[in-house]
């Protein structure tokens, strides 16, 4: 059963975590993460990323790119596509905003 | 032309160089990374990844593996295998030694 955009904790180093989820459809926000840059490497699929005053870009499998710290940001999958993300350990994976796909870090390290 | 056991530097994030690397043969020599962990992803073919005290293991591609900090490990492939390491900007890819395949981090970011 899809269950989109619930990140889940698939191992840990130094201060951050490494997090793998499938997105599909545009509930992401636009939103920033304080002080933290975050990792975005595409496993399958493809990934809209828009950055604020920047033309936006289409990822795909393999591509890697990282959004520097305190930069507005939002991604879109049109079909389905599958996501590792590391983040810092103390960041929210909607940073400074929390619409109703946010989960808790228990939720993302807890598989119910 | 293969140019084994160079690590570049593709990307970074907070404290962290994310690198790629080839490997083939068994030059890497036992060492640990002091107070930092070191994220292993198989990006093709296979690696044997030793943990003092444990059982080797083979990894293969997509396989993800963190080595914890002051741990002493050392990793081989038989046939090539390409990587993508995660290492703590303030660490050496080889750690506690020095052996000939070291490389300075000026040597990991300058594509020469």
């Amino acid at each position: 059963m899809p269950d989109y955009y619930h990140l889940r904790v698939v191992a840990e180093m130094n201060n951050e975590f490494i997090k793998v989820v499938k997105i599909k459809g545009n509930k992401v926000p636009w939103h920033y993460h304080d002080n933290s840059d975050e990792l975005f490497y595409i496993l399958e699929g493809e990934l809209k990323m828009e950055i604020e005053s920047e033309s936006e870009v289409m990822f795909k499998s393999v591509d890697l790119f990282v959004v520097k710290k305190n930069t507005k940001h939002r991604v879109t999958s049109r079909d389905e596509s599958k996501l590792m993300l590391i983040e810092h350990k103390n960041t929210s994976h909607t940073g400074n905003v929390t619409p109703e796909i946010t989960k808790t870090l228990n939720r993302q390290i807890k598989y119910d």
